[in-house]
């Protein structure tokens, strides 16, 4: 009989659909992608030597002289970088200045490499890069929360091939986050825990859903998975934001965002995906009820009517599967890190 | 600048992203689907002749002993339809038993017309069906909630080409229409008004979203419409759940889904969709503070990372505009139902 599990951070009911379920070797691309990328592409803005077709540079991270982690605004900019927030409430139609930054951080010189496939020290930069922009962003008196994600491919929502990440800073809290804020209030509330913690323990302690751990991060398949593959990488360090990010926790956190998407690349033949960095605002960052997070989501079915109807997710994928699947992805020595 | 909308019913924000927007034309699809569909296929499980193929029916509304509109259980149904509804709490994991209704509502023999072209007595037929339908299954005591939906093309989530929709009843109330409820309570406790009826008037008053009105249904673009060509369909008659909908009210409700649907179909060149019916459950139905609603998403552009870490959408159309669009778009005469 399928089963309806609530996600206790999202609140959120997933229908775990077993009578339609599907195993995990079935969500193996039909078709891998065999097209080669090349390693420099002469019509990419983002590659080497193009740098003057990006609108002028935010930071950069370099070494000898060429950069190894581009800023810059992004073109098409969902929000305008200069101007000041004005609220305006004209009845019941209330709306907010579109000021706020949107930055492309441009995460490697190569065009054909893709988080699975980059070293662990250059998932560093790009973390470090990650952090500094979250806190300088967070700065800005306008910028309410900032939103770390990445689109990989048509069907996460990009046609750019060069590894880019995107940054957003919104001049106020989305209604999501202050709803999960509130969620993650009333357990702490009621039971005097993080509910993030708790779900930490819980997972270390019941291992089926358990994809990888070390030190300072663990990365499983949350309990009610929104989608075939759906991951979560939780930090241990209970911070409510991720620009308390620690020094010490990016080597462990640069390692375990490579071997998740390296299980997924290898294991499902590389699907597009999306990944998100969740956290409660900065101004927020001291609540002691909220902890930040990364969700990753492949690609591989889509939200449809009932999803709009609802907001109920239906899962064909059994999340203690999916993980036993992806725990058993063997990597190919030269991209687990270890001998790099 | 771009402006951030508050959507007043859902809470949510919508970037409308004027900097990155497109004009109306920019969403008629490249190109067209060309494939041109038969009346009938063998090997369609939904057309006449492979009844059998299906599920044995729950229902058939049938005229002249051939029928018009069949409802059978989901072949791949998300939910058992028969079993106990257990709810278990297990420390952090909370689930409830997989049981409820999925049935498909097959909208006509013919395998090659779309709602868009279906003539308007027999959407008037399938609008009986789907609150007949709505009625028997929210008596069923397992059942919480009844939704209602199609999913038209590859990207609104079915390959199945023959015109269908679906009906879930789920055991539980859906954590987004529980939130959406508490809201639009509040709405009233602040105001005294039904949030719902407020935005029908303003936007009869402002005009300039509006698609089209008849007697008893508005349809227009929301203020802050999620993604481009997002239509909502209200009711005039205030009713919280959609097992309301009077026989008076069907012809008017038939009209305005077609009319939508053909817009969308002529204007923008037949693109996939989703609608769904948003309703109050059934036991909530004389709630005064909810009111029903139908909401067409056409699928002219994805949700990606920003939208999983913020729950934001950014909206590249501006809703006044696709409005005007829609309003310009000129029906071929024959299929305007004035002349049947």
């Amino acid at each position: 009989m399928p089963e309806i599990r609530q996600n206790i951070v999202t609140r959120e009911w997933v229908i775990i659909a077993t009578e339609r379920a599907k195993r995990p070797e079935d969500f193996v691309k039909k078709e891998p992608t065999k097209k080669v990328l090349p390693k420099f592409s002469s019509s990419c803005s983002f590659c080497p030597g193009n740098e003057g077709q990006t609108p002028p540079e935010v930071f950069r991270l370099e070494e000898k002289a060429s950069w190894l982690v581009r800023v810059v605004p992004n073109k098409f900019a969902a929000l305008f970088r200069e101007g000041i927030c004005e609220r305006k409430v004209n009845g019941i139609k209330r709306s907010v200045s579109g000021v706020g930054i949107h930055d492309v951080i441009i995460e490697t010189p190569a065009h054909n490499l893709t988080t699975a496939l980059l070293p662990e020290a250059h998932i560093e930069k790009i973390l470090q890069v990650y952090r500094r922009r979250y806190l300088e962003v967070s700065e800005d008196p306008r910028v309410e929360q900032v939103i770390l994600f990445k689109n990989q491919g048509e069907s996460a929502g990009t046609s750019l091939e060069h590894p880019h990440s995107q940054l957003v800073g919104t001049p106020l809290t989305p209604y999501q986050v202050r709803n999960r804020l509130e969620e993650a209030a009333r357990y702490f509330d009621d039971t005097g825990e993080c509910v993030f913690c708790r779900t930490l323990q819980d997972e270390r302690q019941d291992q089926v859903r358990l994809i990888a751990e070390n030190l300072h991060f663990l990365a499983f398949i949350p309990y009610a998975a929104l989608s075939p593959f759906h991951t979560w990488i939780f930090p241990k360090n209970h911070k409510a934001s991720f620009g308390e990010l620690q020094d010490e926790e990016i080597p462990d956190l640069a390692k375990m965002l490579k071997l998740v998407l390296a299980k997924l690349y290898h294991g499902l033949e590389n699907p597009d995906f999306n990944y998100a960095i969740c956290s409660a605002p900065d101004k927020e960052k001291a609540v002691e009820y909220y902890h930040w997070y990364i969700s990753i989501v492949p690609r591989l079915t889509k939200a449809a009517g009932f999803e709009l109807g609802s907001g109920m997710f239906i899962n064909t994928a059994l999340p203690e599967e999916s993980a036993a699947f992806l725990r058993s992805v063997q990597l190919p020595r030269l991209e687990t890190g270890f001998n790099t």
